[in-house]
């Protein structure tokens, strides 16, 4: 079946990511849901002369649709969330990126005493042709889903924040063609999903890559049974568990460690194998490092896992 | 011109780059040098029943070649080194891969009160076609020089810890067809090389790659008054600088602010472009997560750079 | 007014600090409450033969009581908390203390390979006269209260996590004689507070102190208009701010820089001198490394204080 | 013996420390030492308003004196030295302090895109009777050797750079009263010592205490075949282990790690013992935050030592 899940339907959008909130939506196992998602400020910089600082106060930022209640789904499963396409949507120029006080990996903190950066903003045509910053300049356009989790089982985590939940891993993978997997912590699950961008760099360096509107189109699945510790992810060629963390090697470790635990669960690898294997053919995508908790992202090539006994 | 730097001439290794070593080799800007490195072993792993900790002591491990004094190099110039062929020597199976004590992202370290990994050792087969791990899994053969550094001003740092003299930077694209930069900050450069992989995975998990002994044909020419703060890498196709600190953000904020500055003083980009651009095209290669400081390159496509006005 | 937080009235603790639960109890600025804390384990521990993963799994562990509901209190107060008095209450031995499974500063993590260390528990009798480990050693009786704090705007946190809400910084500061200051971000404050101490080393070393259940007496008081990013505590003798964050570094950070805006906008210093002084007279106490975050409090003593022009 | 290390006699001062210059003097085990040290900017900043980038150059900053060759000392050995008394020397106002660019633990870094803290000189009169440093505060005269170290075996370590040979620790508690044992890992030993603080809060904040040239009289002896792994101090009422590392856990780690093993080995303590102990009565001294590494401290009172069998 496939559920529409509007600007309408959504009424008020999500700033956080928890299990004390009513569903808007309820699907079955097997569901499509196309999501119409709604870009990071909320499309309030509707021009280079709007300062984010004017329309965006913390915590309200990074704005999600959701929750969504999935039949069946128990404490111990998985919901699998398959990303079928990414349109993205609304006026041009529909792609905004911007400078925010005291946000990006080589900015001062708040808890510096050096002046912010100036506040600087550039909206960009956004087509599924490409991202045009100037005229020498056009970004392919490899659109993904930056936010997207499920509810913890107390917690309600900001939706600026990526942890075991999943939440804003900003990981570029999480796009057409792949599949991610998602801890069922409470009952229904409580899917979220926001927060597109139509391009990013790895580790998504000044906090803000090309935020878009979009149409997210997902099949969503249950896996009984299976329980994860961590987010991770599938597509044609290769698996990937996601880390979050600080400081960045925790996320790195937490995300080998796990892929070592999927290979000797799933493929039958030996403990020490896997982790030579890796050693050698592992790789490492750093999602980002600028929100509260960095991600990364480790994964191996499908090629490699017959050699599991 | 084209020299030998074979084991004869290299006579003892060196576990240590710095200025106070007399050269074991002058070369001109513009030479070519095969240097005949060994594993970081020293060869001293000769069958898989070889436990690391009998033949390895700390601070006598990762032996180099070297130094290489280049004439002319002052203070404040830059040693080009271009990275010509990599061969694979000595007697079948010349290929070893270990887990050493307290060593890797995923042990427990000399200073948690646990009990180290067991010292496991594989030997396999490496030859250009590939490395041969078991009868299912052959990793690719993609050599590169683990460990290549000129010496600091005043110190002399141990041939395991990679910063910005180079060193123990893990970074697989240090490899043939790119090109190395390493800054001059004593008279004559004092260039070291040796610790070649035939392949590795991001991040070098275990802390040990597949190790070999290598013939490297490296091409040294000297570019002055070019004054390097970090190590630079070029291909045909990108620019990457190099960052090596703990913890690893550290190394990517380095290695991305860096790029910054030479994206600003070379192909003439405002700071603030240069920023946003790598926010969206940017990429981040993990060397190593397990050497004393951790090492990260990130990189733009030449195909970006004519954006620079 | 004094309110008395029984048993009875908690009916079931918290293990989490939010906005989303019904206050057990209104109280009006200038009343004392004196709330009967439980100990961390929720007194399951009753002999040492007992496993701690046999009674606690996450996230049910540190049972909070609460949320007080203080009148008046509005975002953008503070609420101010004086600790009256501790008295540890319950049969003997009633404190305890153990090495949990992935737990602890020395600890192997979970995301790691290795072995736990084993699950050894200790209990030992605690009076107002001392904690008395064996014949040899009896710690001096330091009371004071690992866990409080107020809700965030949006998100609720586990009982384990400190962070700019406060949460379970276990500080030792938190003692009989001090005042912990702590922002209100949501109506009626929501203040939660447990986990009480007998005493516990610099960075409660393993993760676990001297945990008992306890009658504590805290006077609340509410500043209308004072808003903090951070809590903070006052003593006779000292001014303190308390940051948790990770790596340690970046707590001492906030913590620190927190400490100079209170110094110029309550005393009246110039930014820089208040940096200079604190390098000079700076005193920071290492609270947990153990904890999802770390916390450390920055102090400067009130001798200094006339300085501020 | 008192040997006298004076200006004349150490002619010019080391700006590393490694094995690799010629010893300046020799003692034997159980020699006094008189050391006229400088202050760490070389007695430049004349004024308030010299600018310390005008006069300090990397790597030539923190001057030392030394090496001291010590007869007798093997590696495996330890020097042992007591620091017996600090006389402040010079015209007043001899104390210095100051903001430089890029450097202290508020500060943005260099690689930031950040512009630099002004640079701010402060010079105050320094005497046994305190530090004045204006018309309210007088800080107490609570002096220290900021950095003492002996050779590494292989490295040269530039001045300001602690790790386990000792170095640029900037701990406040190797003061008069006190003895740091630092180990012997070449021949002679080659003793270091300099940069004399007046007083310094904990961490250092700016990354300038009050810096004094001293007159450092110390006691030499030698501890044979007793092996240290990282640097201890004792006083009358304390052992304390020495870690520096980044980030500031693994400082902590590495001393608590140590204390353990101290306990067990000379004090008969069972290894999870200490592990407890340490738990509920070690103490941590931040010592730096705003060196190449981090330093703490980790001690425990003497009188809790007799519980070891």
């Amino acid at each position: 079946m496939l559920h529409e899940l509007t600007k309408e339907l959504q009424r008020e959008y999500s700033y956080a990511i928890g299990p004390y909130r009513d569903p808007v939506m309820r699907v079955e196992p097997g569901d499509t849901v196309a999501v119409d998602t709604i870009d990071a400020f909320e499309g309030k910089i509707t021009d280079e002369s709007v300062k984010p600082s004017s329309i965006a106060t913390l915590p309200f930022v990074n704005p999600l649709c959701g929750p969504i209640w999935i039949e069946g789904a128990e404490p111990g499963d998985t919901v699998s969330v398959q990303v079928l396409s990414i349109q993205p949507v609304g006026p041009q120029p529909r792609g905004v990126t911007c400078l925010q006080k005291y946000f990006g990996l080589l900015s001062p903190t708040a808890s510096s005493l050096s002046e912010p950066f100036p506040e600087v903003v550039r909206k960009v045509d956004v087509t599924p042709e490409g991202v045009f910053w100037d005229e020498d300049i056009v970004f392919p356009y490899e659109p993904f889903v930056g936010t997207i989790g499920t509810a913890p089982r107390l917690e309600t985590v900001n939706s600026l924040t990526p942890n075991n939940h999943g939440g804003n891993m900003d990981l570029p993978d999480i796009a057409p063609g792949s599949t991610v997997y998602l801890p069922v912590r409470t009952e229904g699950g409580f899917l979220y999903i926001g927060d597109v961008h139509a391009c990013q760099g790895d580790g998504e360096l000044c906090g803000v890559a090309i935020e878009i509107s979009a149409r997210v189109e997902i099949k969503v699945e249950l896996i009984k049974g299976w329980s994860l510790d961590w987010p991770r992810l599938e597509d044609e060629n290769r698996i990937m568990s996601i880390g979050s963390s600080k400081p960045l090697e925790d996320a790195v470790r937490i995300a080998y460690n796990d892929l070592i635990h999927w290979m000797v669960n799933c493929y039958g690898f030996d403990k020490w194998d896997a982790y030579f294997i890796l050693s050698q053919a592992g790789r490492v995508r750093i999602a980002n490092v600028v929100d509260p908790l960095y991600t990364a992202g480790a994964w191996i090539e499908k090629r490699y896992l017959k050699g599991g006994k």
